[in-house]
């Protein structure tokens, strides 16, 4: 076993959003302090972290600084600027490692990484150009989805394409954006898979959650996924694949979309994921406990689901819900302090335990 | 119902220990910040608070300034000086209330707060001199312990008197304080109540856990509680006797005796209490987010218990037990980021999880 991280160090969190909040938590738990690196003001993390840095991404005094001030950097976002890497990585340990980063920044690269893994991806191909594109459109038909190879997240950079007559529209709403065209999976559900890798190899994963999406982002994950035991056991060993492959340290949270068939694999996410907040409250060691354990050089934790669990997103107004699930039974209540509701922005979550 | 405080309000913290930490674990989970106001150093609650103020409790400009930063203040440790209370009550409210801290500071009026509420306690008698201590013994008899009336935790400032020649060299362990002796209680198990009442004065309790201590020091805390449903019942009943009697506001943990007869009040501590920690995996909703429910006017949340646990503290050196606990299964760890081991000092808890 890989001696863990001295009690007391410090982890550096790139990113101070709710994922940022939770880590910080979940690392006091095992003794260890967070620093923040966050270029937004009050980040929802700086409320129980033991340090926080406000400053940007090409910030290389506060890069160096945060970097002298932490023993092990860690991220809750993927889409970290390449030169902040670089600077950073110099100094200590970046866990999960870039290769992970270099693969999931990049949906073209991401799926090229799957089919190479041989594992089952929706038919794709990039787009650059009019030409790409309408080339693409005939390799992959329609209904199919243009998507930004880059900086997507909860939907944004994306144009549905119903019919070859919206592949301009589409075009245009990349803003000249290298792009990757996908073609649309009959999947009857979307799973999801959260797996941790440690540091010594050790690969584990919690059970696989169903998903909801509503306007490209996340609504409800219920746990048990209602999967069947085949499936069930192709999702981990999927999720398996991809951590080893990359030589992982840390969370990923794999999604997958279920066929009749078999799982084809969506997207990939080299952190702790939205899809895995669950596990707070129907396991001895939820995803970001785990993931501290991970980066830490800690044995990777007891991750047996004991409950059944649906986790429902809080977004935007849905925080006026707050007041009736304050006193409803078997519900936990995990908000964010972030200051301003806006449409779409994640605000809160509530685990919703249905049964033990 | 009372309108809870704000979102992204402030909690002022007295006291930076581990209580200090789990509650600000908690308030960060209903959307509040901790601020926590510490003499000592490096205050373990300061890894996961939005701000801490370094002073001592005669510091009146720091107090003032801590009082206007917060909104609310609590406290994790009954002993505050009265003249920092009386500085920081000018500004803001203090939950719980001025009369529980009355009450729970000092044991002989604990003591006579409790026979006037009509419930069982230890036969008592107050102690200033050798002729006081002598007529309490006589009153008394042998065993008996005598303990400082004020500032005892953890079984220091307390005496046993096996016999009445034992009484001279107690007497002088007081080292002049003002004392009260108690008599041996034959109990047969030590169990606690957590129970919390609300702004609204909602009362609730979670079921009572079975305490073993070892050197005055809490050991164990096992739920269920090997205690006949009457007891049972009894234990929550006498909990919300004191706590509707104070007007309280927040979690209490109340200790008690449990000998065949009856159920004896041993001593009450107005804040979370270390054998409600296992709450933490055993509920819903924990001992140390009811608490900050309370006081910041929230409902009272779903404190029923849905697993068998068994609560351990890990002292002084039971931090070399780490490793194997961590690799364990149902094991939930808490670790406190203190960073000397000192004999006796609490270091953190597991939580097992024994049955769900």
């Amino acid at each position: 076993m890989t001696t863990p991280l001295a009690p007391g160090s410090t982890i550096g969190i790139l990113g101070g959003g709710q994922l940022g909040r939770m880590l910080s938590v979940a690392a006091s738990r095992l003794g260890y302090r967070c620093h923040i690196f966050e270029p937004g003001a009050a980040p929802p993390a700086g409320d129980v972290a033991f340090a926080v840095t406000t400053a940007s991404y090409d910030d290389e005094a506060a890069l160096r600084a945060f970097a002298d001030a932490v023993d092990v950097i860690t991220y809750e976002f993927e889409n970290i600027p390449t030169s902040a890497l670089d600077l950073l990585e110099a100094h200590g340990p970046i866990r999960p490692g870039r290769e992970a980063l270099r693969v999931s920044q990049d949906r073209l690269t991401e799926k090229r990484f799957m089919a190479d893994l041989g594992l089952a991806t929706a038919p794709f191909a990039p787009v650059d150009s009019a030409a790409t594109l309408a080339e693409a459109l005939e390799q992959i038909g329609t209904p199919a989805i243009l998507k930004t190879r880059r900086f997507g997240y909860d939907g944004k950079g994306q144009a549905r394409i119903m019919a070859p007559g919206d592949a301009s529209q589409a075009l245009a709403d990349m803003q000249g954006a290298p792009a990757i065209l996908e073609g649309f999976v009959p999947f009857s559900s979307e799973v999801s898979v959260i797996a941790a890798r440690g540091l010594d190899g050790q690969v584990t994963a919690y059970d696989p959650g169903q998903n909801v999406h509503e306007g490209g982002i996340l609504r409800t994950t219920t746990v048990p996924a209602a999967l069947p035991k085949r499936l069930s056991t192709d999702a981990v060993l999927i999720a398996a694949r991809i951590l080893n492959a990359l030589d992982y340290v840390g969370v990923m949270g794999v999604e997958l979309f279920v066929t009749p068939q078999e799982l084809i694999v969506n997207e990939i996410a080299p952190r702790v994921h939205n899809s895995g907040h669950w596990t707070q409250d129907g396991c001895a060691v939820d995803q970001f406990e785990q993931h501290i354990r991970a980066i830490t050089g800690w044995p990777l934790g007891d991750g047996a689901r004991y409950a059944d669990v649906v986790m429902e997103n809080l977004i935007g107004d849905d925080l006026d819900q707050v007041p009736a699930l304050a006193g409803a039974a078997n519900c936990a209540l995990h908000l964010y302090g972030k200051a301003a509701v806006k449409p779409g922005r994640k605000m809160g979550h509530v685990n919703r335990i249905t049964a033990h």
